[in-house]
């Protein structure tokens, strides 16, 4: 039962979008998913990288990911922010999310950022008991706020 | 009462910042400021920038601003995720406040985007409503988790 932890390479995409819509899946929003495999390739590891990954490997398998990566805030200055961390439903219970996490906030500190980010659903308590415990806050009063590509489209054509 | 939008300067980052602090004291926060002047200039306008900015120009001087930059979704790929929009005190209900939104949102239909996100205080009804009306959705069962710079440092030396 023994995995390791390394950064992600072009090549792992494929299988990190699995565990991508393996989560969607389970969150039963399978079709909200329209990013590709090749998409992640060219996005995460161009000239511009939007994004670094760690894996978790088991058997020549990659059975969790954390993604992550920078964001501003104009109290703090630069920050990181998680934006994924899955494990795959199978390999639960052995530590691997913790392990990435682990690693994400040791890159964070690397990088001397003053905050690392990410978000919760708030009926997740196990996770978000987690988090405490390793000393992150949990704010409840802010609300998520997101437009979509329609509804961009059809504003902007309101302009 | 009229005002001009446009890009944010270099030069411009001293009256940003004030912006950012007027909000910060507004929020009775004013010590959670960090950021400098000259921090916004390198971060905002180095090799790699970590964020853009609009500005509304009054008279010469800025009143008011939008702070953005990119962010990835693994369901929707490249996003735009708006940081601050700031309109000073005395300068509100001029509309300011909506052309800069709307400055943003054209920018990332310029980019082709398929989200583009912030975050609102939930009992901030009026913007939330007017987030609506523009085509926006607020999520109310997502929770932001923060770890701090003393939090992040004394987490990594449990490791």
């Amino acid at each position: 039962m023994s995995f390791t932890i390394r950064e992600g390479k072009k090549e792992d995409m494929p299988e990190v979008l699995n565990l991508i819509k393996e989560l969607a899946h389970f969150e039963k929003e399978p079709e909200a998913v329209v990013v590709t495999a090749s998409d992640l390739q060219e996005d995460g590891f161009g000239a511009s990288p939007l994004f670094k990954t760690y894996v978790a490997e088991m058997d020549n398998k990659i059975v969790g990911m954390a993604l992550f990566y920078p964001r501003y805030s104009t109290w703090k200055g630069p920050t990181i922010h998680l934006e994924d961390l899955i494990v795959t439903q199978s390999k639960r219970s052995l530590n691997i999310g913790k392990e990435l996490y682990k690693k994400v906030i040791a890159y964070g500190f690397s990088k001397g950022v003053r905050r690392i980010e990410w978000v919760v659903l708030d009926w997740n308590a196990p996770a978000i008991e987690f988090y405490k415990k390793t000393g992150a806050v949990v704010l409840q009063d802010w609300n998520t706020a997101q437009m979509d590509e329609s509804a961009i489209k059809k504003y902007v054509e309101t302009f």
